[in-house]
């Protein structure tokens, strides 16, 4: 417990270079905004940000070998990413115990989809582009993700999901929100997958200082310790085993 | 499956004889209205509408023993119900394998909580006695319950009961509510305990003609059906019991 | 609910025709056995038994337009299902509602780990290839595919299956095997994915013969009722939308 | 996160005055041998350990405000532990998110019962008095609570508790028990009660030295870990609440 939570920021990175909007929000990038925040969280430790137009998007393999969480945004070009490093991003969190923090629109990116096994698809709805209010509503207070947070927080002015959101059944469900058009929708939500934990935090629209919320990024530390790995003492087996004694 | 699901309609009772709106919008009662329309449901047969104010609350034993689901709607008068007759529904259910329908304010009642183990406080707003809307979107449109049912469905004027809901979170969630003042609610929320299957359905104010919405009775009748008794051949042992074989 | 369900067999059919101790087992294939107890079984009609060899393994369009509820069956050649029918079955199952019954070796199949979104591997053992004793309990006697069934059942000689099991955490889970050589497995596991329903289940090894089991067999007609389409009225938008009304 | 968690060990202390073999397994009560392995655990501070015979069983007002997770061991008294003392640990549970540890027969406490709201019945053997053999499966390997465990262990002799076992279904299932004799058992369930989480771990007879076995031990402190309060902040309101704006 003492050793410091090691977590990758992947950040697609491709906004900030063709939207002005999101340039003046995020002059540094998403993913660093994220870093900066989770630089004064005790205990935890941002070692990379990692991107799209980074050779292997970020992720080599030294990255993955050190990456107890990785926090995951992308929008615009999921097709992008390429299927063998999705492949290993994957065998990370399923065989090897990464967490995955799936932030916003991530929830239609190839790693999330091919753990989730269903469409993950949504209602959306982009108001005017400014946005409309949004209330998250904590209906899981005993969860470790909602520490230290309020009953319920608001972002003023926000993107849309409504559901019905294409997911299984979380595990666990911490969030939902309501939005001031008529929506709800499921905002934090967690599955074990494998040895691996997933988190889907529904907040981060690109043109909006989201992810400059006290009570967002909050969440998102919360989401990271609770995606910390668990180690297993001698691996699991799948194989063809013997019995546990002679049963003639 | 060719036999009707007998059904028996718990009603309090009391808002009908006390409240001049109530009486209006319910001229025979809330369960007679119910049992109106599951008697033109085929394969479900609606045996009694019971109410607080009968001998032993409506609920003998004779009725019990016939009875493969039962609906109740109480508000005013919990704590009027007997304990006697609230722990012959509770091993009736958990026992038996009767289902249960709790409506609305039934959320309070003491079989509900004593089948849940929390408080089952809520928030609420009967706002300005004319209420606001309410949308009661589909989560897991896999679900039996939602049959037959749109994606979404609203009442136009509705009392608010918002989270947090202090509920086990339900095996399956089928409806979340929006309401136009900004809450959410888990507003259809399936569990199993012991033998017998419950449902909580929130809508169903007394002043307010909920009753008569062609959705919200299209979803009482799913959860009856949801809620039919499992047969297990030969019960359940629950005692010492003997090896599978001589284990020396 | 006085339509039969519409059941397809899907059956891989390989060993029935390499390995002699099956056919001797399953002269007519396991599918056509299956099909067989299923033609008793009022509610349900099985409609067809589709093979791996068959033209498009058996899965037209036509055929899966028709087909209510799928039971998957395969082991060897789970690698030569072409990847354009997987997808058309998926399709089927998360955005029509078509219900799944993956039985035994089914577990590795592309049409289930798809739906899953995890390896589904697991430990295994044909002891001397005489099988060893399997013990099914209920743990969900509320459960409808509980439905006549004890509170365990046994299987004198079967293979064994081992956790961990790699599965997303069961929606519901109705059975839990103790094996004879030590090992543990969740035998029957529900999941909702998307509009579908997917139940699987355990038994089912291919020397010995299991699917003349009268309560392996129950379990399985359970299943295909439980996995039932849900009918949704209009559909599901899955689009930018207008707000519920003018919020400025 | 820098301050330990403060555990109250509750532990009938029944058979230690009364058993002779218990008195020589438990020279000291089970209690102050659970207390004397925590006494070793980091971040984990033991500080009490409270008994049906001490004054308000030892849970005073004083020793429970300064309490975050309890364990919980009874089984020939469940009936002498104060309904008043019981309402007390309720409410801390659920009200201020204290966790519980519900060790062995505590399954039967009144604690633990009315926090499930089912029978929490079960099947036992206590084989001749010797035991038998027991293995615990872990069947969730990212869950927090398998932190440094094996696949499975084993206790070479036990008492044995089988299905069906009569809780809610587990939010989280981490083990699952093989007996020799022909049995399974749900053996580490996780649930929420309101704001308090609920962890029930099966091994624990007072005959048998299973409170020395490291595995149990580290499960235990798991358990201890996970079941740590969650701050919420501002508290949650349950009342008659005004809507988010004018709605006219």
């Amino acid at each position: 417990m003492s050793q410091p939570l090691r977590v990758t920021i992947w950040n697609e990175g491709v906004h900030e270079k063709t939207h002005p909007v999101v340039q003046k929000v995020y002059p540094q990038g998403m993913g660093h905004q994220i870093k900066s925040y989770l630089d004064t969280v005790p205990g935890i430790e941002a070692i990379a940000v990692a991107q799209l137009d980074d050779p292997e998007h970020g992720l080599t393999d030294a990255v993955l070998e050190q990456t107890d969480v990785m926090t995951w945004w992308g929008h615009t070009a999921h097709d992008r990413v390429d299927d063998a490093i999705v492949e290993k991003v994957y065998q990370r969190v399923t065989q090897q115990g990464m967490g995955l923090v799936a932030l916003h629109s991530a929830h239609y990116s190839k790693i999330f989809r091919r753990l989730m096994g269903t469409s993950c698809s949504l209602k959306w709805r982009e108001y005017k582009g400014i946005g409309e209010k949004e209330r998250l509503w904590l209906v899981d207070p005993a969860h470790p993700i909602a520490d230290g947070l309020p009953e319920y927080f608001e972002l003023e002015r926000t993107e849309m999901y409504g559901e019905h959101f294409d997911i299984p059944q979380p595990d666990q469900q911490v969030f939902i929100s309501w939005f001031q058009g008529g929506e709800v929708f499921r905002s934090g939500c967690c599955w074990h997958r494998g040895r691996g934990k997933v988190f889907y935090f529904r907040p981060g629209h690109e043109t909006l200082p989201i992810y400059y919320d006290a009570h967002v990024l909050r969440v998102i530390a919360n989401g990271i310790r609770w995606a910390a790995p668990t180690r297993i003492a001698g691996g699991i087996r799948r194989d063809n085993t013997e019995p546990l004694e002679a049963m003639e």
